[in-house]
């Protein structure tokens, strides 16, 4: 049993729904702060030093990086989507601190580090909670503003900053972290492929070039409540009818233009099976390989919505993100010439190189290219290669 | 202030949500023990006797109907859909017990009941919570199987069986009540018309005549979690667009067979932004002037959700329902020749009359003809002229 299966083993039933096997950890809840625990537990018994940074985001470092200069930073995420897999975050948090076990267990290497290492752990980078993606990253570097992240509020009206105070962070602090982003010299974030394009090459591992430009809106269409019944076809302003149209004019827009889009979260008020609902609220996923592209479909999605008297509403935008390319080509060259991949998926990594910090990412094979759903999965000798690879990244950056 | 104008203080506070203005009073609550509580408190002070049936219901009888051979019954339910208006239901019952205490407080008519006097609350009238209309009165008469009801589950898995042992009620019980029958020898529900039928004739009272056959059915749709950004869109089994179709053909069927067909509940797993929906679940309510024009929708609803990957699942059925010509006609006469009007919504009346009880319906005009709504209204002056016609009903039936 390698360090990784040991940390892999406590991860998992964290947050597990017995019922569906997928995973509920969303930011700032109860199993949220004991995979908080679990982060502090062990970077403590690494003699790590513990610090969550003004953005509630958790940081363990060996060695100094302000006095010392920037240090390597590598992790990821430990919450989830709803009914979301097992792997997608976890992964490259529990193999950041297998991959230092690794370099300080193999005793032959005579391994030192000559840069500070941090391992990271990013809040609310699901945004599932609270609507917006990569809360956490985008709080640390300034590019989601602190008072509308207090502001924002979860299905049952709590605000991110009650649910912050709750589990107990400086809500008042809240916002870019200079010190923080300077400890940062290096980023590289190891992570589940959302994908099969590394089945497709035939490798367990990969390297992450770039994010496609993605974001979320927030699609509101009013209706008018009223029986079910007693109300005659002609005279219902019928809200989920309205929402039926534009799902479907979504779709045919992404389709036209190669894009990708998803309308995956549903409210209907008053939600009871004989009225007319009077409200219907949804939220809208758009991705594309170019940000012109999701432009067009979203001013095509806005004309339908408004067709039915709906509104469309940025709620997160994030342009199209490249890896630093020296970074890039440095690890694929160090890993045996790993393939190198765009991704339609945002992450952490993307928020901290859009804000200039040089930063990469693995990518781990994916059987099924599933995600966000409970049967995400990666075999455990790919999860080791990523291990593996970690090391020899860490051994590189930091050695 | 007359007597209806107090009961209806007392009442217009209770499961009244202070921002929509809306109710939500759902069976089995915290909301329906306070209702039901001041039903019993109501009984109470008017010296009648209070029981509950096996089926959860409150009556309050004056005179003993097991003695004195069955009675006259009124009343209607307190309960509410989600963000339900203040009438549908509690105006029956307040303007039951107004009613009698008019007839009472009218000494130099020298009123006295020739036959039992009874008022009723049926329980889980509007089936908000596990999604069976007229729940009470179909336990009552056992149109509804008791095994099947201590099943139904509300949005949080919480059994109906498990809801009613909370609340203080025999769960084992639970079936048809032949005494409770036997005691009803006629009953009649006043209620606020949901429809403009009054509006248009100008008069403030109407009298109901028949229900049109209407039903509920259950749409479930599989679709496939994945990943909402990096899931090609032709890898895609999208349990949304898919409902979202259904939506579309059920309403188009509707218009094309003159029926009325509403999706106005909807729950989306996982509903996250950014995964693409596994299933979606809704409910499609549907009604038209013959079974035979709602069996044609459904077959064709049916068709639209199997091209889909979806099955419809009949939750309930109420076949057309004609109240009692005679009866029907003799409060017509009464009532200075109130018009006689059909309507699309179900009514424990109709449960009642469809189990062989002859029972009618008195309609209290409804300024707009909005229902299920918080905006859902009628004019205090109409309903104290409710009350009269109430009152001049039981003075004729059992006077």
């Amino acid at each position: 049993m390698t360090s990784f299966d040991s940390l892999w083993a406590v991860l998992e039933p964290i947050g597990r729904n017995a019922g569906t096997g997928g995973y509920r950890r969303f930011a700032w809840t109860g199993e949220d702060a004991t995979l908080r625990e679990w982060f502090a537990g062990e970077a403590a018994s690494r003699g790590m030093e513990f610090v969550v940074d003004r953005a509630g985001n958790q940081w363990a470092w060996l060695g100094d990086p302000d006095v010392d200069g920037p240090g390597v930073a590598i992790g990821s995420h430990l919450d989830s989507v709803p009914d979301g897999g097992a792997f997608d975050g976890p992964l490259g948090i529990a193999s950041a601190f297998a991959a230092l076990d690794a370099l300080r267990d193999s005793a032959s290497s005579g391994f030192r580090l000559s840069r500070p290492l941090g391992i990271v752990n990013f809040g609310d980078e699901e945004g599932a909670r609270f609507g917006v993606a990569c809360a956490g990253s985008r709080l640390l570097t300034g590019a989601l503003d602190a008072d509308r992240a207090r502001s924002l509020t979860d299905v049952d009206g709590t605000t991110m900053a009650e649910a912050m105070a709750a589990s107990g962070h400086a809500v008042e602090d809240v916002g870019r972290d200079e010190q923080a982003l300077h400890r940062i010299g290096t980023f590289v974030e190891l992570h589940i492929e959302q994908g099969r394009g590394l089945v497709e090459l035939g490798r367990a591992v990969g390297v992450g070039a770039a994010i496609w430009p993605h974001g979320r809106w927030r699609l509101d269409i009013a209706g008018e409540a009223n029986h079910a019944g007693t109300t005659r076809i002609t005279d219902r302003r019928d809200a989920m009818l309205a929402l039926a149209h534009v799902v479907i004019a979504a779709r045919a827009s992404a389709e036209r233009h190669g894009a990708v889009t998803t309308c995956g979260k549903v409210m209907l008020q008053p939600n009871g099976v004989n009225a007319i609902p009077s409200h219907a609220r949804a939220w809208l996923d758009a991705r594309a390989a170019s940000p012109e592209i999701v432009r067009a479909v979203l001013a095509e999605i806005g004309a339908a919505a408004a067709l039915h008297g709906g509104t469309v509403v940025e709620e997160s935008w994030t342009d199209r993100t490249a890896f630093a390319p020296e970074l890039c080509a440095r690890l694929s060259t160090l890993l045996r010439d790993a393939p190198v991949l765009e991704t339609a998926a945002g992450h952490d990594a993307g928020i901290l190189a859009a804000a200039g910090i040089p930063s990469a990412m693995l990518f781990v094979r994916n059987p099924t290219g599933v995600s966000h759903s409970p049967s995400e999965h990666a075999e455990r000798d790919d999860c080791v290669r990523g291990v593996a690879a970690l090391a020899t990244v860490i051994e590189d950056l930091a050695g």
